[in-house]
C-alpha cells in the first residue's frame, strides 16, 4: 500500500475549518445577515422546514445528534391515533421552528413543555415519523381499520445470521426520530411528543446518537473509517426517486414516503483497535485514512471489484464490507444510510454469537438507519449477504432492530399520516 | 408570581446568537484570522492548553460534551503506574492540540490511535486526571509505596440517605474526564488512554454527558432549570483559591489540585414533567424561566433566605434545593459544580428507595461533577443535608459515585502526578 500516506492529523484541520462553511447548506438560518456566505452558519440557529413533499430528516444533511425512539400504541381507538398524529404534527412543526411543543401557559400550572431548550435555538431540528407493522396489525387485530392499507413493502424483517436481538431494543408501532445540532434539542423533541401520547402510547426503546464534525465531509464512525461514501447522492432527485422514495401501487398513501430500517449494532471497538490497520482495511475494502477503495487514491474513486493482484486474488476481498454491500453485488440495489454512532457507557456483558464471544467494555457502536423505497430489494438482501459473509461480523452484533413506513411529508393544515387514515 | 412572564422561545434566540461569540473566550483558536473577534469562534477549532499550574477541565469554561471514566489499577508495580502516567500526559497533551494519541506509524501495523477523529479538530478538548482512594490503598495493601501521601481530604464518601449506588457505576482508582465541543472527540480521548493502559488498568465505568448550547449563558439541565447560577466565579482567583484549589499541609503534592466528586444522579424526568410549574419552582427555590430566586426578577439577583410572605412563611421554602445547598446554610462552604446531563436511552427499571418507587422510561439525568478544596467541608456536609431534606429527592436517585484527588497541572517535560511519586 505504497499510496497510503499516514497524514498527521494537523493536515486535516484546515480542510475542517473550510468545510464548516458548507454546514447547513440548503437550510434556512435565523438571523441571516448579509455576511452569511462569508461566515460559517451557526449550527444552533439553523431552521429546517418541517412541512413539505417529503418528511424532514430523510435527505436532510445529517445533523450532529439524534434521538431515535420507538413507541407502542396502547390505545384501541382510531380517533386517538388520528388526534395524536395531529397534535404531533403541530408540535413537531413548532419545535422545528425553535418554539416550545405547545404555547406555554401564563399561570403556574403544569406546562406542556419541559423548558430545557429555552434560549437554545432550533439547532436544525428535524422530526421524522414512521409506522411499524403493529400499527396495522396487533395480536391478529386490526385496531384502527387500516390493515388493508398495509404496504407489501412493510414486511416483518427476517432473522439474519448472527442476530442477537433484545426485545427491549427491537420493534415498535411508531418511530420518532429527532435530529439536531444539539443533543438536548434532539432528546427534547422526542420527550415532549412521548409525553403528549400519555395513555395512548408507551415508550418501547430510545437511543441517543451522535456524529462527529466537521459536517462538510464524510464522517468517520467509531471504527475510524469514513461511513457513507457510497451513498446515493441526495442532490440527485432521480436517484432519490429510484432508491429512496416509495411509489408502489398497492399503497399510494406512501408515495413520497420511505421505508426505514433501524439496527442497533454493538461494536467491540476494543478488539477492533488491536487489529493491524492493514487487516482493518481488508475487512472494510477501503484504505483507512483516505477512505479510497484499496488500490485507489481518493475517497470517491470508483470501486473496481474486478481488480486482481499479481497472484490473481481480488484486490477488494470477497468477504470485505464494501464488496458485499456494493450495488454491483446486490442486483443494483442501493439504500440511503443515515447512521449515527452511539455510546451508552460501559457494559461488560456482550450479546455475541458463540464463535466470537469476547470480553468487552464499551456499550458503543452504530445506530444504523437506512431509508429505501422497498426493504425487500434494499436492506434485506444486502444484510442477508453481509450477515453471512462480512468479515466485519467478528466485531459487530445486531442487538436491536425495527422497520417502519415513514409516510410523505404533510402540508400546513394537514398532518403526518393523513393519507393513511383518509385513504 | 406576577413577575413571571412566560417568554416565547423565539425571544431567546437573538440572545443565543450573540452569546455564541463569547464561546471559547480565554482559549486559543486554530486558524485564527484578523476577523476572529467579529466572527464567532468555531467550537471545533478551539485548543485548550494542557500544561499549566492547574489541570485543564476544572475551571475551563464548560464544553458541550464529556466522557467521564473511572479505571481500576490491576498492576502491583509502581513503575507501571509512573510509566503509564507519563504516557498519558504525553498523549493527553497531543490530543488537546488536535493530534492523535501517538504518532501514526507509516506501516500498516496496529495503530496507536483509532483514527476516528482524523480531520475533526481539537474541539476544545481537555483531559483531567484524578486519583481515587484505591491508588493509595487496595485491599489493605500499599501497592505503590504512596499510602503515606494520601491526603486526609481524600476521604471515602459516607453513605448518604437514599443512596442506591450500583457497584458497576461507583468508585475507581483513577478518574479520566475528557471534555470537548464534540461527543466523539471526548470519547476518543478516554478510549485511547484506556487502551494504552492495557494490562495495567481495567475500565470500571464510563459515562457520556452533554450540555446544551448556547454556552454564553447558564445552561438548563433536563429539569428545565438553569444549573450552576450560584457557582463561585472562576474569573475570581481568590474564590478559586478559597473553594477549589487544595493547599492542605498534609499533602503538599496536591497544592494547585482539587478534589472531585462525581455522582450519577438518575432523574425521573417523566414525573417531573407532570408537576405544576409552581411546584417545580418551590422545589428548586427559583423561578423556572428567568432563573431568578423566587420573588426576585433576575437570575443573578441575590438569594434572600430571610424573606417571608404575608403569613410569615419563607418565600424560599425550607426544603428547597437552593436553600439547602446555599453557602449560608452550609457554614460558608462552596463547591464548583461542572455537571453534564446524561441520556442512556430507555430503562424501565429504576433504583429508588421505597417511599418513591415509580415507573420510569428514561435512563437520564445528571452526571454531577463538583470540584472543591476539601470534600469534608464541601460536598459531604452539603449533600448530607440535601439527601435528608431536599424536596427534589422525590425525582432524583444517586446511582453512581466516586471521589478523586486531581493533582495540579504538569509542566512540559514532567507528568501528571509527578509530585506524588517524587514526594
Amino acid at each position: 500500500m505504497a499510496n497510503d500516506q499516514d497524514p498527521p492529523r494537523r493536515r486535516f484541520l484546515k480542510a475542517g475549518v473550510a468545510a464548516g462553511a458548507a454546514l447547513g447548506a440548503g437550510s434556512v438560518a435565523h438571523a441571516a445577515t448579509k455576511a452569511q456566505f462569508k461566515q460559517p452558519v451557526d449550527p444552533m440557529t439553523v431552521v429546517e422546514p418541517f412541512f413539505g413533499e417529503h418528511q424532514a430528516g430523510i435527505v436532510t444533511p445529517q445533523q450532529s445528534h439524534t434521538y431515535v425512539a420507538a413507541l407502542d400504541l396502547t390505545t384501541d381507538k382510531r380517533d386517538d391515533v388520528i388526534n395524536l398524529l395531529k397534535q404531533w404534527t403541530d408540535a413537531a412543526a413548532r419545535m422545528s421552528r425553535g418554539e416550545t411543543a405547545k404555547p406555554l401557559p401564563t399561570d403556574d400550572k403544569s406546562a406542556p413543555d419541559s423548558g430545557d431548550i429555552l434560549g437554545v435555538g432550533a439547532a436544525g431540528l428535524t422530526v421524522t415519523f414512521g409506522f411499524g407493522p403493529g400499527m396495522f396489525e396487533h395480536e391478529g387485530k386490526d385496531r384502527y381499520g387500516i390493515a388493508k392499507h398495509r404496504p407489501a413493502a412493510l414486511v416483518d424483517l427476517p432473522r439474519f445470521n448472527g442476530d442477537q436481538l433484545l426485545p427491549q431494543k427491537t420493534g415498535g408501532d411508531i418511530l420518532i426520530q429527532a435530529c439536531a445540532n444539539d443533543a438536548q434539542v434532539a432528546f427534547h423533541a422526542v420527550r415532549q411528543l412521548a409525553r403528549m401520547g400519555y395513555g395512548m402510547v408507551a415508550m418501547r426503546w430510545g437511543q441517543a446518537g451522535f456524529l462527529s464534525g466537521p459536517r462538510g465531509q464524510t464522517p468517520r464512525n467509531l471504527m475510524g473509517f469514513k461511513d457513507g461514501t457510497n451513498n446515493p447522492s441526495t442532490a440527485q432527485p432521480a436517484l432519490m426517486n429510484q432508491f429512496v422514495w416509495a411509489d408502489a401501487p398497492d399503497a399510494p398513501w406512501m408515495n413520497g414516503g420511505t421505508y426505514t430500517v433501524v439496527r442497533r449494532i454493538r461494536i467491540t471497538i476494543e478488539h477492533w483497535d488491536q487489529m493491524e490497520r492493514g487487516f482493518q482495511e481488508q475487512v472494510m475494502g477501503r484504505e483507512k485514512y483516505s477512505g479510497a477503495p484499496i488500490g485507489k487514491k481518493n475517497e470517491f474513486d470508483a470501486l473496481d471489484l474486478d481488480a486482481a493482484d499479481k497472484d490473481g486474488n481480488p484486490v477488494i476481498p470477497d468477504n470485505s464490507h464494501v464488496r458485499l454491500s456494493n450495488q454491483a453485488t446486490n442486483k443494483g440495489a442501493q439504500i440511503l444510510r443515515r447512521s449515527y454512532s452511539y455510546n451508552d457507557g460501559t457494559d461488560f456483558y456482550i450479546e455475541r454469537w458463540p464463535p466470537w464471544r469476547q470480553e468487552t467494555e464499551y456499550d458503543a457502536g452504530l445506530i444504523f438507519i437506512a431509508h429505501q423505497s422497498d426493504p425487500r430489494t434494499g436492506f434485506i438482501p444486502i444484510n442477508d449477504r453481509l450477515a453471512k459473509f462480512d468479515m466485519m461480523n467478528q466485531f459487530t452484533t445486531h442487538v436491536g432492530s425495527g422497520v417502519f413506513a415513514c409516510p410523505p411529508g404533510a402540508r400546513p393544515g394537514s398532518y403526518i399520516g393523513a393519507g393513511l387514515f383518509e385513504a
